[in-house]
């Protein structure tokens, strides 16, 4: 492994943040906040330059329209930067006090993890968003964004460090612009703390497969809404409809619904009529091709996230059916019942085992915006450390600080001291 | 990769074991503890024949020392259990509560990781204390023991088996015991959802790369104590001394004193005559040999974990430059610093980057017991999910449960509901 100097530099930089007060953290936002103002016609030109490259390159319109930066992605990003501005600190919070021994005392501290990369894709946006939720966690981070935005990061890059400089630590936050970049990055585990990819899974499961370094990220969504005996059938086609078509590609769009025999008579049919009225393709198992006309469901279907406008439905004997099939076929990431019945809705909450287990609601809900975190740099599906849309807190760590004044622990053995374990 | 029967066993058992109230785990642990009280003449007989075969093997004395399974080392499992079931309940605690918009409330809720795969060396009351930590916290246990403790591990887990019988499912708990299933063990990503390796710096690193599994572990303790210019001398020979002798083969034992060159002649003379009474190897770099007499400091000194009683030493120029060494050498496990100043002890905490950061204390109080937490099942010096010792807690993630009636984000979208984000 050959140390990188960026990498190196983002270290340096890392524990200099790391002692940067509240104050100091939100007058660098601020600064950024009106250079990125002030910048904004340059990094509008510059946007239109790798508009006009990817045009030539017959991008697809989504990937066109992720790519551009106008006035209305700049009033976003201005307005991000105005709430991450009034969340209160993340750092410094004490989550443990505790009395060991009188006058030995333990506080676990929240603290920043250090250095983060994040690869991101095509949307400038995102490099602002991350950049300055990084910086207000106290963490330096090395940022690797999509090819196609290399100008208009390039632009927003330098407003950002114009905007922070004199109050941030050179190394802070970098823009790292190739493909070689990235598998520098996975190899730099002496300096990088936590890598968060974005991006497609085959993406995400080879950046896993391919550094030592913790990997915070969701590698599939592949979510689920149950039906249960129990639900109003109104309100159960309500939010199966939003949960599979208020937007189609997004991890957090169901791609599966499981429907509890007893109701599958009475909710099918009207559930089916509203799905294809969005233009849904429907897949379903036998018994619910002889409630409803469908294309059959083959067995890879229940593994599939469509990301389309898709979806697989099979009925259910039981709930635990229902809870079983989520737990083998489903990513962890989002789960809901529809139910009146609240032994079934506990019962779900305590079987499902994902970051989100939603009753009587919509799995669309599940962001950082709509958590009211201010922002999330991503969805975890993993299980350790931050689950879910994370946001600041799950760009934190803890230290334990113990304050004594001369304490040993042989003293602790001869009886001189003897400990309390009061908390405080 | 060939799934497991006893990995899909425990990932069956963990989805049971997450369901079970407080009350019913705590009747687990009684039961547990009755039976091993029970079978203790068993437990005894089993031990003697390891501690025979041991012999016969010429293991060392300090093995042997933790092989041993007597009426002490019963009595310290039976008043382990007894502490765990005194704690609360790990699971099922409120971190965050929050109304997104009336009447659709987040509440991210503590529950257990899934299943847990521990290997842990040849001390068997570890089996006990880490099968007992798990199942507290709700969590699945694959337990692989050292190969010289079979037989005694064998029949605490017949033990332990009978004592939860008719409460826990089948799988709460499996004792694995060929090296052949550690490297099975590292290839049910499907069914583990973290390994906690204990054992020698080379295999933790051994465990680390050939998984992707997440790992808790430290795979090193290299531990600093910084005497700042502004120490009591007496208080610093004292707790300098604890941190380097009250413990010598142990992960929270200072291996590297540094001390600030204003202070050295009067606290180096002293610290050096108590040490070598304690019969302490002493190495210094050149301004520490220019006042006390010990052998030079190679380059690697500053990078080894002794695990022995060998100690070296550096004068530093300033507080700065030790926070740089440690941060540079350290392992990131405990570190402290001896000083009366409160400005450099606050920078001394916010400077250091380890898992723990003392002021005016021994290193050696870095240890679950020690903070309380009833016993731990390693200390982590990774930066997520858990930091320092690891207690119920680190055996702990959580779930976002979202309970609605019925809303949808494209309610949100046209104006129908908005959000509130009011923390309950």
């Amino acid at each position: 492994m050959q140390e990188k100097q960026w990498a190196v530099s983002a270290r340096q930089a890392s524990y200099t943040l790391s002692a940067l007060s509240l104050e100091e953290r939100n007058a660098a936002l601020r600064g950024i906040q009106a250079a990125i103002k002030k910048n904004a016609a340059d990094i509008f030109a510059q946007n239109a330059l790798d508009m006009a490259q990817a045009a030539e390159e017959s991008l697809a319109a989504p990937l066109l329209k992720r790519l551009k930066f106008d006035e209305g992605k700049l009033r976003d990003v201005l307005g991000g930067l105005n709430s991450l501005l009034s969340l209160p600190d993340p750092l410094g919070r004490v989550s443990l006090a505790r009395e060991l021994s009188p006058g030995l005392n333990l506080y676990r501290v929240s603290c920043p993890i250090g250095v983060i990369g994040v690869i991101f894709e095509s949307r400038p946006d995102a490099l602002v968003q991350i950049a300055s939720l990084c910086l207000k966690s106290g963490n330096a981070a090395l940022l690797k964004g999509g090819r196609e935005a290399l100008r208009t990061n390039r632009a927003l890059m330098a407003a950002m460090r114009e905007g922070a400089a004199g109050i941030l630590p050179d190394g802070w936050a970098t823009l790292l612009e190739s493909r070689d970049d990235v598998n520098d990055m996975l190899s730099q585990d002496e300096s990088i703390d936590l890598i968060i990819p974005r991006g497609s899974n085959a993406f995400v499961r080879y950046i896993m497969d391919h550094t030592r370094i913790p990997v915070m990220g969701h590698a599939e969504g592949l979510c689920h809404t149950y039906v249960d005996a129990s639900a109003a059938v109104d309100m159960a086609v309500r939010v199966v409809v939003d949960a599979k078509t208020q937007a189609l590609a997004v991890c957090n769009a169901t791609e599966t619904l499981l429907v509890h025999r007893d109701i599958a008579g009475a909710f099918l049919p009207p559930c089916a009529e509203a799905l294809k009225k969005k233009g849904v393709e429907l897949r379903g198992d036998e018994r619910t091709r002889a409630l409803i006309s469908c294309r059959p469901a083959a067995g890879e279907d229940w593994a599939t996230e469509y990301l389309d406008a898709i979806l697989s439905i099979k009925v259910v004997d039981s709930l635990e059916e229902a809870i079983a099939h989520i737990n083998h076929f489903g990513s962890h990431h989002t789960d809901a019942i529809i139910a009146q019945d609240e032994a079934a809705q506990r019962r779900f909450l305590a079987g499902v085992d994902s970051a989100g287990v939603y009753v009587n609601c919509s799995t669309r809900f599940a962001d950082g915006f709509r958590y009211g975190f201010g922002a999330e740099v991503g969805i975890a599906t993993g299980k350790l450390h931050a689950r879910g849309p994370v946001g600041l807190e799950g760009l934190c760590t803890y230290k334990y600080h113990l304050l004594g004044s001369g304490q040993t622990v042989e003293d602790t053995v001869n009886g001189a001291i003897h400990y309390t374990h009061r908390d405080l």
